[in-house]
């Protein structure tokens, strides 16, 4: 399958993307905002992923067997330059929305000619003990 | 106590301070090495530790029961621009030179007037059954 990159103008725009591919378990959308170079992604307790294709292999199996994510997500910290910005997530994983998991996730947007794609992706879950900091 | 702000020139020299500080267990140097503002670290399973103080002293009280961290660190990935980088690294903490334990890590380190400073690291434990993805 061929694979449209998506034309985003901004790194909110790129934010807004990701969240709503991961809410509805959209596997070509994220296909179509990461970069095709440089990417790396680490889910929650795992190694490294590095490299496009096994990125999203990786999400493609994440969302395999779910039709959509419970999640509402909190933006923490943001670090912005001209053309590379790092976004500091909290994530709220909900079950009859109530939260199940509480995940930390650094974002990484960068602008390339075509417009802002996703670069980088480290998740990791919060332990239950140190939850309230989280939510500062 | 008045921290001096180090002056570093390149964001490889911010990394070279940080895991020598780490090593090292130099909560002084690490004080100088962060930002004022806009910082957020995040330890292993931890929440966000948000504001310059609060990171300072998380650093503090992980480095006061010891004198050294035995680790060796691994470049993963690295994403630059003029005054942003992002870096990915495989932090091995050794015991008696075996692996004890595998951590990833986002630094970010950003250009100010007086160089460059840490602002953000995300780290998180691999579990062991992943372990393999990290050392590629």
């Amino acid at each position: 399958m061929k694979i449209s990159k998506l034309h985003l103008k901004t790194p909110d725009e790129a934010e807004t993307v990701f969240y709503q591919a991961f809410t509805h378990c959209d596997a070509d959308v994220m296909a179509g905002l990461w970069a095709d170079q440089g990417v790396v992604c680490v889910h929650p307790g795992s190694g490294a992923i590095i490299g496009y294709n096994a990125i999203i292999r990786s999400w493609a199996s994440i969302f395999s067997n779910v039709q959509r994510t419970e999640m509402k997500y909190t933006s923490i910290n943001r670090v912005v330059s001209k053309k590379l910005t790092v976004s500091l997530i909290a994530e709220e994983l909900l079950s009859s929305e109530k939260i199940e998991a509480v995940v930390l996730a650094t974002n990484v947007y960068q602008k390339f000619d075509s417009g802002w794609l996703m670069t980088g992706h480290h998740a990791s879950l919060v332990q239950q003990h140190s939850r309230g900091q989280t939510l500062q």
